[in-house]
């Protein structure tokens, strides 16, 4: 399985054309989304790793080039060039786990048009996969209070590597472990899980198979409760094997539920389980869960719950599938001079950013909470004591002008391949998810909502504004 | 990247626990579903080569087993036991391309325990996904009306592997092409596309773009016409080109819209493409369309559009992202002999149907159309001669009994694996895409209806009836 031949065939057929009529021309392109799923204000994204891997692997083998020949729509000398293809450009990007609003780059590739053409359809896959999942990792967690989430839907995934890819991104998004295991083997992320029904089935009776399970894992002893009947007998078989252990010198996790009424059936458990003695043993809910019945269950219903195990509304993002992100041409470089370039579009909306950029997220001195980010020409430089002339960066704003100033600044984008080889080193997923939760901390809380969040500021500079007014022919 | 690993913890916790306690304890699990995706009435199945190159190929590796014991969960045994895993077990499944319903088996795993319960996440994540997309193309390409429909949704699929497979269940389920070159070449199905918007851009004007494309693809000369203005520039222009085509002896393709009001632009573009003799050049359609829309595009709005090409709502199926699919315990055999199991829940809806069990599809003798599927227990036959006495399948219906005769009938499952060899060959996806639309014109058009399909009828047997109602407690 060559990744690189996830690529859809006119990327192919629009760079053997490059090659025949402007094979020196280079292209930037920018990827950037404009709806943000679930209407929330930002996404969190993920997949650079990923990409980066992609780009620096991107070849054509033997099989490959045979069957694209087969197609006899390629030159001889497109198919060498994709047999000896290597990268010989640019990336920047932002960092993964960073909380990214619309029409921001998130991640911007120069090179021969001839070889960054090809990348759009695999980068895409890859970034707008693992974001949306990043992101509504982000809502489920916020809707959690900081209980942990446990990421357990592989079964319901799009595939098994929909399933790996997307609990890696779950984790950059907060979720504090998966059950799969092929996730957390390559990505050193704390794996989970409990038993199954068919554990309990698999026995004469319930009682038996939790006591088989309490002498297999006495310290690992976290129960399902609800395959016959959660009150009348899961839970007090359960505290019958709690106490068991207990008296070995062990300490029960404590129980999940999986069905029924979950606030109803957490509220007695927790009784029946503190009645006996048992405050500490946990409860964990699961049960095709997502961010609002999370924050019912825990704002309106007041459930006694301590851990989440969320499967198929995670993994797949069901309430909202897809990531729209788009991987646009904002530049040629023609004779050594950058050409800006805009996709004009009868929806003023979906009217393109123009030329090289960089974004930058501006902070309060006082407070250091971010307060807007600034969108500006590759070339300009903000400092914190001068103001920067904006507008904004949505036209379907009124966009006047506005000023800013008095803030200090970090500019997002890092530089990620340099003259076609790879220059940057991709943090752990440990250490990305925890910078995700820096950069979700210095966000004002209002953008963080799930539901109506605030808009959060995104300008973009004057002169870039004056550029795509140009460029679409406004005066 | 072993897909094995792509297993949740817990059937690993449960398969070392049956080492310890049941090691000699057969399983027999059901992959169903419950719930049709987008309220249609059937699901048409997918996935199954892959879930056999998965079973077949079940393995962990050095690095695999050296992760796992780091867990601190496994014995030294169960390690081993790994290191040398090997299915023995039995598999049935339904082909491929079978429009199969609610609780129908669609495939069916016979083992020793601790290998059968260790296959539940990877054939579920394969299966669901698979099978949901087949689904959502079957509704994609009966909105379409025999039009062709390209998939196109790579960019925005859940990762490049799901873009992968989910268009060759897109295939499967009716889809004409992909543009994903990595689907066409594995799966030797043709591949598509014509020019993004980039192109247009790289060129000094859309003319020269157009032009240059024509020289490079006189027989596949196909032209993306809104980057600028589709009535008074894009099909214009198209047809200049199409005019020095012509000339040059080549017939042009057509035309594609990609944004904007589909329906108008499609009429306007129509009679501009005629009024210049072009009465033969296609419109193809794209902008994030669906069933729905087509629907209405065709029916309400007669667009005349020829070809559709989808991406991310076919890719996604992103109207209902989840195909539900379970896997769950049927039957155990102890000391050889088969002991059917039950999963009881507080909702009647979710209680299994018990046993090693068989599906047929009865059809009317004189129109041969599919009027009733029967599930059996495995060892009951059934005969075009006798009547056989069923109640319904779905527990939510009143399930009075009735009898069945005078029909033809098919067994729809068929032996996959026997004593642990894979027995059977898959076909290839076009012969799947072939079988698939035979069985769907089996099937009543009201069943195949969009939205609120008529209720097909699926009973169970007499016999399986009164199984399950012994195992509930129901006399």
């Amino acid at each position: 399985m060559n990744l690189s031949m996830v690529t859809d065939l006119y990327e192919l057929s629009m760079a053997n054309g490059y090659q025949q009529t402007i094979p020196d021309e280079e292209g930037i392109f920018d990827i950037f989304y404009r709806r943000v799923p679930d209407n929330g204000s930002f996404v969190v994204t993920a997949g650079l790793a990923q990409a980066i891997d992609a780009v620096a692997d991107f070849h054509f083998e033997k099989t490959d080039l045979a069957y694209l020949d087969s197609l006899h729509l390629f030159t001889e000398k497109f198919l060498l060039f994709l047999k000896d293809f290597h990268f010989s450009g640019e990336m920047t990007a932002v960092p993964e786990g960073t909380p990214i609003f619309p029409r921001e780059p998130i991640l911007t590739v120069r090179g021969p048009l001839i070889q960054v053409q090809l990348f759009e359809t695999l980068l895409l896959s890859i970034i707008n996969h693992e974001s949306l999942i990043a992101t509504k990792a982000r809502r489920i967690t916020y809707a959690a209070q900081g209980r942990p989430i446990m990421e357990f839907g592989a079964r319901r995934a799009q595939g098994p590597m929909s399933a790996t890819f997307g609990a890696r991104a779950a984790i950059i998004g907060g979720c504090a472990s998966t059950s799969n295991l092929l996730t957390a083997k390559l990505f050193d992320v704390p794996s989970a899980g409990t038993m199954a029904h068919s554990w309990i089935e698999a026995f004469p009776s319930e009682l038996a198979a939790f006591e088989k399970w309490a002498e297999l894992y006495p310290d690992n002893c976290a129960l399902l409760v609800d395959t016959y009947d959660v009150i009348n007998s899961g839970v007090p078989n359960a505290i019958k094997v709690f106490g068991d252990l207990v008296k070995q010198g062990h300490q029960p996790i404590g129980i999940r539920i999986d069905s029924g009424d979950i606030a109803h059936l957490a509220k007695i458990a927790r009784q029946q389980l503190d009645a006996a003695g048992f405050e500490k043993a946990k409860i964990t809910a699961s049960n095709a869960l997502d961010e609002t019945t999370i924050q019912s269950l825990l704002l309106n219903e007041k459930a006694p719950i301590d851990n989440f195990g969320i499967g198929e509304k995670l993994i797949t993002s069901a309430s909202d599938p897809v990531l729209s992100g788009v991987y646009k041409l904002v530049a040629v470089v023609h004779d050594g001079h950058l050409v800006p370039k805009i996709k004009i579009s009868d929806s003023r909306e979906k009217v393109t950013l123009p030329g090289l950029k960089k974004v930058y997220r501006l902070y309060n001195k006082q407070t250091h909470e971010a307060f807007a980010d600034v969108i500006t020409l590759a070339d300009e430089e903000i400092s914190a004591n001068s103001q920067i002339s904006v507008r904004s960066a949505d036209p379907l704003d009124t966009r006047q002008h506005s000023f800013l100033r008095d803030f200090d600044f970090k500019a997002l984008q890092t530089t990620i391949f340099d003259q076609g080889k790879p220059v940057y080193t991709s943090p752990t997923v440990k250490e990305i998810q925890a910078a995700c939760r820096s950069a979700l901390k210095e966000l004002p809380e209002e953008s963080k909502r799930l539901s109506n969040p605030n808009k959060y500021p995104v300008y973009i500079s004057e002169e870039l504004a004056q550029l795509q007014d140009q460029l679409i022919g406004v005066d």
